[in-house]
């Protein structure tokens, strides 16, 4: 058997290896597509050995759903540091996110487009990752409002509206950057401030946009 | 058979009716959920015919999101008037779409998430819909561009990347609007429209948000 033949290795260390084998296999040919047989070889293990370690292509998929969601928040968490100002907070947690998505396109692919794509339960596992990060730009975009001291202006559902659609454009913008040619990270960072910070400036500093009467 | 039974009535009209109840059904309990007995029930058809219009479940579920995601198209379109100061048509365009998602949630939930949610197939008759509303917000923009006079400043990549935030933003801030209390899609389109167009318009100025040295 290749878990017997293979070299000794601890199994935490071989599950990762596994894992990162599923995730550019499942980010690369979709989940339907991709194969148990694929992922082994890959992994350069048995397709016995990753059974035994991940029970079956749905657990082994949601491992990969909530390893690269972990990753992906991790990430954006630890590019902002708190004390900056606030254009400056949101800067870097866009650059952080759209490196870290960049950097892995696959992993990208698994918890956006994949784990939405094949039924309730891996949507469910995306979803709490999406939530996780909704409310860090609402936190990231309270900074903002309290360095304009416009608190008290900024209702809670306007500021909780803002933060679903800066994740919104920051999810569109990265499948689109992996997506086409010759797009950096930098530069989708770059498109995504000037469009929400521009945004945002304003309205911090009380400059609304009015629409025309109903 | 229900089929015999039930009052004549041209096929073209009893197939928009088995569409109405499938959207819904799909809509409200999911795809995977969702019974073809429901569907036929809340139709008031019989199962067989159903069957005998639509083939099966994955037929069924393809025309209505082909059948929405026309009607979403189709209601941003005509929701705009060419002509108009560039920022009277985003917003128009806005307000028929929130107003439209607002009115058919269960039918944005077919487009939007069960197409996405339930294999590659279905996710492409979602994602070329998506295509038809990014190439239109697109031509907003590059409406805008030009009324700036700014068409040489900005370059096709840009506005490409403008119009993938903004749709993002939009279908996000949908999602959240119609699982939200007491937001109505005035709103939505209000808090869009000052996230999106006071950042635009600073961009179409020439006021770029400057990033910090790499």
């Amino acid at each position: 058997m290749g878990a017997v033949k293979a070299k000794r290795m601890p199994r935490a260390v071989r599950e990762q290896q596994m894992l990162d084998a599923a995730v550019e296999t499942f980010g690369q040919r979709g989940y339907m597509a991709a194969s148990m047989d694929e992922i082994a070889e890959l992994a350069g293990v048995s397709k016995p050995l990753v059974y035994l370690y991940l029970n079956s292509k749905e657990e082994l998929f949601t491992a990969c759903i909530r390893r690269e969601a972990a990753a992906l928040v991790t990430a954006v968490r630890s590019g902002v540091r708190t004390g900056l100002p606030a254009d400056r907070q949101l800067w870097d947690g866009l650059l952080a996110f759209f490196v870290h998505t960049a950097a892995y396109p696959h992993a990208w692919s698994v918890v956006h487009l994949q784990a939405r794509t094949h039924g309730e339960t891996f949507a469910a596992e995306a979803a709490a990752m999406r939530e996780e990060i909704v409310a860090f730009v609402t936190s990231l975009i309270v900074v903002a409002a309290r360095e304009a001291h416009r608190d008290p202006d900024l209702p809670e559902r306007e500021v909780a509206g803002l933060a679903e659609a800066l994740v919104g454009a920051a999810e569109s913008l990265a499948t689109w950057a992996n997506t086409t040619d010759g797009v950096t990270a930098r530069q989708a960072a770059t498109t995504l401030m000037n469009f929400a910070w521009a945004g945002l400036s304003n309205l911090m500093d009380g400059r609304n946009w009015t629409p025309p009467a109903a």
